[in-house]
Order: structure tokens, then C-alpha cells, then sequence
């Protein structure tokens, strides 16, 4: 099956997911409109399919009736989307979202860290010769008879920066921010161009692998408690994969090359990298089935000592310091009760340039019963003591090591395990007519509330039917409705209902704020 | 005094402020940075101007050596700062900043208003012709091959957009986020080129004045809660000043640009305005000199009454149906007892072309005794019913209503007020060793502690001095402090300190977490 053809199978799934929202009952207006952006998006990734393969553009989704009149040409002159790889986030996506990122923060609190805001955008030349070959992802903004600005890639480059440019010395901070990048969009796997990232970092001159340890602590907390699924995070150093290369042959002039061969494990077969080394990057066979070797290699501490014994690799001392690093980590990582979740692995090598010491990635492992397919990565780092001298005035390094979360990844994975509706308000009460003319007396009940600090709505009707009120509260999970009417009032009480049971009691209307606290929970 | 004399002075206090910071006996790094941001803003504000007017750009804050070494030459090819009119923001900054928008988001929420998000860029036909005049001030992005794109101006615009373009029909959202205007920059006046917009807005097709007085008691509620200062909320009418301007003789197509002119009354006298509506926008004398009439009037009822009873107003349709609405809303917003709040004011005419209805302006009153000078707009908004048809493939309209808190301003008052550092962290505890040789128990504990759900940290350093351990406690306001050492520990307790008071007392180690949390505030 071609993408096109994935595709299209997609739309058409889409589409008809729209449909039966809409035909819903009573239809959920901001859900419908998600699943349209996702449809949309979804027709935009196969035009864009279709117009790099010089394909006809033909109607997606089959011959059924267009599902949203967006689509419709001719009858405006704006086109009604937002950017290529972008999207909307209506009530119950940001619901879940700020569930996540909530979550996330606690971790990252219950570690000490402050938090600190750049700006979207920075001057080009601070983004240059950062990213390597990515450095054609990013987004640059018009020269406008300004400064030449681009939009930040990610939120590393400018952390170095604040810390170098405002002779920070220590500093344990997170950033969680959106970052852009002008890449192919994958939005049937949930890449944008633009997208979150949530970064914490530790910056500092301290003894070794302390804060490296909390790292790892950090990402497997806030998996674990995310509830993602099995993960395992995976260790290296960049020391022990430079000797490592230095050991097979590779001249030092290639280890970053051999590194980027490296990285590609994950995704591609030892034979295809092989041929890349090989063929492209110039190194010998003999070299490469060295490095062949060692990079199938994982493990734990025994993994380690093995190093250490290893003939080609205990007389290269970047090699040997790498590996004490390891020692210390495993040993930290032990006390700290994530032994289980690590795994120390030599295939491991990230593809940016800045790294210089330990290295990190969480994968997850796929469901199918003990294979361990993983999914992707979904959070990943490591050490860079020499990013910030680039932004010191006096080139005064600060070390630094840090972790960025997938939070992206993870938005996806949970909004697919999703079974209920996520709640998008905080009401607490709806204050209700039970017939008509009440509306003044809604605003002054309303105000009590308002000024105890419920948290209250009503209809912006004059006269709204009494059904559609209660109905109201249903679909947006309120749980209680207070009832007007004039009998009632004229005695100085109101119902109070609650919405599930549909239980109704009677309340004094100069105890309401009081006995609707009663009912909420602490 | 020229704006320069007035930047050189605010360069040498700011000069002053930092080299004060600096020389404290514990610097505090944050901070500092914070300020030398602010310092860098104000010299390139200075040099703006001198290049702006051709004056020599000489050295800013006299003779003095310099206050950064970032502002040195020469050493360095890159150059160290954030984009014009752009900042970091550090810690402490971002901690006052999290606090007022927690504030205000939980007036949103307790008004019932859900949340979306939409991205930072949009397509550039989205914005046309929606600003007027300040449509030239919009962030373009670079044309690297894909759609034409710019940075979102204000929240509304894309609001109308994801309404109009989802067939929502009603939705009550708040939206937090960051816009961008290539605006000459005031850092003196806490104006940035990047800066947050809070709104909240109620779309949908109800009932006249219900859902404009909510928002009058959000602003009023949002106000209060702040304690940014007395403050009064002014309102009035888009249908009004129409028929107002019909009725002093202005031609229909010259009622958006008489408007303009109305709406430079908060800053410029009338006699200014006055000239302008005659020398160039080209209206009579005695048109004019009616609209003078009109525009000084304010007050609350019985303000619409007289008008009510106005022989030439009386005889315009838009104008009455602009004070029907008033007068709803007068009685709403009494009923909400936010009436002491609020002022009908005939000169408020707002500077955006899209509102249709209601318009609202919150200004703070100046703190100098009685005399009501205001120190600038904090909120605004209004009615407009015709934006969202713009984004609807069917033109369909959707009728909408909001306002926007200008929290940059409040942001920069409260900073002003602030007397006393805020917090940064939510650290509880801090893991002491009182001597060598404790890293790997203080790891274990740390471990217990955080499992515990505790806030905790330590040193990165393996043997840290005891002194230094308790100042980090002090400096970064830590309650508590467990401090380990080889005796207490033989005996299966550790001393538990509390930093303000330096009282120490001996707990149980297996007891830890529930004996700190006992001390910790619910």
C-alpha cells in the first residue's frame, strides 16, 4: 500500500467519523470540529502527495457528498485553513493537553526547577550552525528593515543563550514552549511544524553524574506516572562512542559522520547502515564491522566491566573516562530505584552535534504481547559543557545536561486511549429558569455566587426551555443546577439538582453558596 | 526634557540598579540578568533614536566602565541579545507573571469559559484588511517556498477564524497567548514587540446584553482581584457614535474615520482633535463643534435618558437601538454590582474597525490624591457580529463579544509594587550532608522523599559544605532542611530544620515524608 493509498483510506475513515458526529443527536460542535481539522489536514498532506508526484488531485474519501463546506471552492476568495503542518486545538484537545503538561510541571517542581520564557523568535545568526543539516528546517521570518530573525527550533539553543548572554553560573530550569520546524508534517503520526516541547535542564559546574542521574529519575517519573505504557530509557556517552570509533579505525575527523550512520539504528537495519559507512562515509570494512560489533551491545553494570576488559577499548582513554561516567550513572541510577527502566546501549548515539558526555533516550515498547517493538522515542538528551561559551561574552562555559519530553508523542498516545469525554469547563453550577421571566433574578443569584467563588454559568436567554438548560448540563459534565421558580422563591428556596441522579432538594436561597460547597469535592 | 535626556537618565539608574545588584553580597544571578536585559532594551532604544535622528551615538550612562561585558566589541562575532523589542524573562519575572495569569484564568474558568489554542502563524490573507493603518506593523514570515505566512497580530482575528471555519455556533473560550506588532517598542513603558493577550469572548446567537454585561463583570472581577488600583470600566456604543455622528451631519463613509479622530480623546485634548476632524478629515465647523458637544458627556442612567429625550438623536434609528442597549446593560451590570464601576462614556470610541455593538475600555484611575488621571488602558474589547461570517464558507454569521486583558501593563505595576522577592521554586525540603562522604544516603533519601510525592533537592556537589547548603535553603526560600549525619543516622533519625526559625528537632527516617508533610501547609 502506497502513503497515498494510507491516505486515502484515512480520509475516508475520517470522514466518515465526521458524519456520524454530526448526525449525532445532539451533535458535539467543538469535537466535530477537531475531527474536521484532522480531516483537513488529512487532505492537505495527500494534495501536497499529489502535487510532488504531479499526480490529478482527485476528490479523497470517495464519492459521498463533501463532508465540510470548507472544502467548497468558488464561493470565497480566502482559503479557510491555517498553515501547512499546524492546527487548531479546540476545548477537549487543550483539556487534555494542560492535564499532561500540568503533570509534567509537578515532576519537574518536585525537583526543584524554576522556569524561565525566551522569545518565539531570535536573531538567525544565534541559530547558525547549530543543527547541522536541520538548519534548513527553520523557519525564517521577512526582512521587514529590521534584524534578520528566525523562529526557534528548539528550546536548547536559546536556554545556552540566556545562560551564557546573562553570565548565569547555575541554574536548574524548565521551558515548556512550542518550537517550529519546516519539516515534511506527519499528521497521521501526530508531527506538526509546530509543536511542544518541554524541556528541563540543569546547568552548573558540579561533581559527575549527579545531575545526569536525576535526568534519567526525571524522564521515568513523569512516564510512569503518565501512564504511557512500558518504556525503557536508553544510556550512552559520547566519550565512550568517540573511543569507540577511535578503537575500530575511524580517523577523528569522522567520529561525528560514524555518529550520525550511528543513529540511524533505530529505524534502519545493520546491514543498510553498513553500506552507508561503507560506501558514503568512506570507512573500511574492517572498521566497520568493528564498530558492527559494539553496537549491538546493551545491558547493565556487567556491561560496563566488560567494556573496561575490553582489549582495543582500555587503551583509549576518552573511552575509559566515558565508561567511568556509566559506572557512577548505573550505580546513581540504582540508588534511585531505575535500574529497571534503563539500558545501557552502545547503538545509542542522537543526532545533534552538541553533545560531550552522556546521552539519553525513552522509547517505548510496543503491546504486542513481550515483543519489544518500540513505538518511538518520546523523550531524549544528554550533556553539552560546551553550548553556552558560544554565547559568553568572555567564552566562560557552563556545563550543562538536560532532557526534552515528547510531549507531542504522549498527547497522542493518550488522546487515542481516551474512552470518555474529556471535561473542557469547571463549572459547578448552572443556574436555571424553570419558566419564563426569571432572567434578573438568575443575574442576581448568579452574582452571589460569583462573589462566594462558585464557579456559575447560565443561558444567555431571556426565557431558555427548561430542558434545554438541563441538557446543557449534561453535555458539559455540570454537576449541579440550581431550579428557579416563583413558588419556590416565594418561600426563599430553590432547588438544587444534581445532574446524574437527577436527585432534587430543596435549598435555602440565603445558604446557597454554602450548601453547593457542601456538595463539591475538597 | 527630549525622550533621549529621559532614556540617558532611565540608562544610568538602570546602570546604577545593576552595578547595586552586582555588588551584593550574594548576587543574585536572575535578577541580575533581569535587569541588564532591561539595560541592553533601553540602549538599544537610545540607539534607535540616535540613528532615528542622526545624532552621534555616544556612550549611555556616562563615563563609567561598562555595566556587562556583553556590550563589549571585539571579542566576539556574534552578536548577544534577543530580537528588538523582545526579552527573556528569568524566574523571578516568570513567577510574578504565572501567578496574575493563574488569577486570571481562574476568573475565566469560574465564569465557565473553556480554552483553545491556535497557531502562532497564520495565513496572511487571514489578517489582510483586518487592522487598518496597523496592518503594517504584522511579522511577516520568509516565502521559503510554501504558503505566505505572518505571525498572529491579536487573538481575535484567529478566533473568528477557528469559529467561522469549524462551524462553531457557540463556544465561550479564553485564550492565553503571545502576539506580535513591529510597534516602535517603549521598554520604558513595559511595551514589547512580543507580549500576552488574554481574552475571553462569548460567540454565539442570545439574547441582547446578557452575555456584554459578563464580560463587564470579568474585566471588573479580573480588576479587582489583582488590586492593580481603582480602576473604572468605560463603555459605549458603536450604533450610538453612529447615529450621533449621523446626527451632528457627518456623511456615512466618513463615520469610521471621525471615529479615529474620537478615539484619540484619552490622549489628545479636543481642541486637537477638533482641527483634525476639520483640516483633514474635511467635516464642518458645525458639525464638529456638535460632535464636541456630545463627546464630553458621561454618566450612567440617567445619562441615557437624557440622550433618550435628545431631539436630534431621538430621530435616528441606530442611535436608538445603540441606547436600548445601554440601558439593558446598565441594569445588567447594576444587578452584577459592578454599577461603581462602570461609566457611559460618550468619547469612547475604540480604534478597531470590526466592532459592531457594545465596546468597553478599562482604564486605571492615578494614585495622585483624587485627581483622576488615568495611567493608561488595561482591558478592552466589544462587540462584533460581522468577523466570524468573513471565515464561514457559507458566510454564515456567528455573533461575538469578548474582551482582552492587557496584562503586559499589570504584569509591569505589579512588578513595580512587588516588595519583597517572589519565590521561584516550590522546593520543601533540602537534603544537607553535615559532612564528607553522604552522596549516595542523601540519593537514597531523595529517592524515598520524591516517591513520597515531597519537593526535594540537594547539592550536585559530593561533599558540600554545610554552610553553603543552608544559604541555598535561605537564598532560593526553602522551609526545610534534613541534615544528615553519621551519628544520627546510627541511630535511625535525622535532624529536621526549619530555615527561618534554625530550629532543628530529630525525626525518624523512616517516618520522613509524613513529619515533613505534617509542617507543610495543606
Amino acid at each position: 500500500m502506497t502513503e497515498k493509498d494510507t491516505l486515502t483510506d484515512a480520509i475516508t475513515a475520517q470522514g466518515d467519523a465526521v458524519r456520524k458526529l454530526k448526525s449525532a443527536a445532539k451533535p458535539d460542535k467543538a469535537k466535530i470540529n477537531e475531527e474536521v481539522q484532522k480531516l483537513l489536514a488529512l487532505k492537505e498532506k495527500l494534495k501536497q502527495l499529489q502535487l510532488a508526484d504531479g499526480s490529478e488531485p482527485v476528490a479523497a474519501g470517495g464519492a459521498k457528498t463533501p463532508v465540510t463546506p470548507v472544502a467548497e471552492p468558488g464561493n470565497r476568495n480566502l482559503s479557510l485553513k491555517t498553515a501547512k503542518g499546524t492546527r487548531d486545538y479546540g476545548p477537549e484537545a487543550m483539556a487534555l493537553r494542560q492535564r499532561v503538561l500540568d503533570q509534567v510541571v509537578r515532576v519537574f517542581r518536585k525537583h526543584g526547577a524554576e522556569t524561565i520564557d525566551t522569545p518565539v523568535f531570535e536573531l538567525k545568526e544565534v541559530l547558525t550552525g547549530k543543527y547541522g543539516e536541520d538548519s534548513k528546517l527553520i523557519y525564517d521570518l521577512k526582512d521587514q528593515g529590521g534584524e534578520i530573525l528566525a523562529l526557534r527550533y528548539d528550546l536548547t539553543v536559546p536556554f545556552a543563550r540566556y545562560v551564557g548572554m546573562g553570565n548565569v553560573f547555575n541554574i536548574k530550569r524548565y521551558h515548556i514552549a512550542k518550537v517550529y520546524r519546516r519539516d515534511n508534517p506527519q499528521i497521521t503520526r501526530g508531527r506538526y511544524r509546530e509543536f511542544y516541547q518541554c524541556d528541563f535542564d540543569i546547568a552548573g559546574t558540579y561533581d559527575p553524574m549527579l545531575p545526569d542521574a536525576e535526568c534519567v529519575k526525571v524522564v521515568a517519573e513523569i512516564l510512569t506516572e503518565l501512564e504511557v505504557g512500558d518504556f525503557v530509557v536508553k544510556l550512552n556517552h559520547r566519550k565512550l562512542l568517540d573511543g569507540m570509533f577511535e578503537a575500530c579505525g575511524v580517523p577523528a575527523d569522522k567520529f561525528r559522520t560514524a555518529c550520525s550512520s550511528v543513529d540511524k539504528l533505530d529505524k534502519t537495519p545493520w546491514e543498510e547502515v553498513r553500506r552507508e559507512m561503507i560506501d558514503e562515509k568512506g570507512l573500511s570494512d574492517e572498521t566497520v564491522d568493528r564498530i558492527g560489533e559494539y553496537v549491538t551491545l546493551n545491558g547493565g553494570s556487567e556491561l560496563v566491566e566488560r567494556l573496561a576488559k575490553d582489549e582495543q577499548l582500555s587503551r583509549i582513554k576518552s573511552a575509559m573516562e566515558g565508561l567511568e561516567d556509566m559506572r557512577l550513572l548505573l550505580q546513581y541510577c540504582d540508588i534511585l530505584q531505575v535500574a529497571d527502566r534503563i539500558s545501557f546501549d552502545l547503538s545509542l548515539a542522537r543526532g545533534l552535534d552538541y553533545y560531550t558526555g552522556v546521552i539519553y533516550e525513552a522509547v517505548l515498547k510496543g503491546a504486542d504481547d513481550g515483543d519489544e517493538i518500540t513505538v518511538g522515542s518520546v523523550a531524549g538528551g544528554g550533556r553539552y559543557d560546551n553550548l553556552v561559551g558560544m554565547f559568553n561574552p568572555k567564552r566562560k562555559q557552563v556545563p550543562c545536561v538536560g532532557v526534552s519530553i515528547g510531549v507531542e508523542r504522549i498527547f497522542s498516545i493518550l488522546e487515542a486511549k481516551a474512552t470518555s469525554k474529556t471535561r473542557t469547563n469547571e463549572t459547578e453550577v448552572y443556574v436555571v429558569s424553570a419558566h419564563k421571566g426569571l432572567h434578573l433574578k438568575r443575574l442576581e443569584i448568579l452574582n452571589k455566587l460569583w462573589s462566594a467563588g462558585i464557579k456559575a454559568e447560565h443561558s444567555y436567554k431571556l426565557n431558555p426551555k427548561l430542558l434545554v438548560q438541563l441538557q446543557h448540563c449534561e453535555e458539559y459534565q455540570i454537576p449541579y443546577a440550581i431550579v428557579l421558580g416563583d413558588g419556590e422563591l416565594a418561600r426563599g428556596v430553590v432547588k438544587l439538582r444534581e445532574i446524574v441522579s437527577r436527585k432534587e432538594e430543596e435549598v435555602p436561597l440565603d445558604a446557597l453558596a454554602e450548601e453547593i460547597r457542601k456538595r463539591l469535592p475538597a
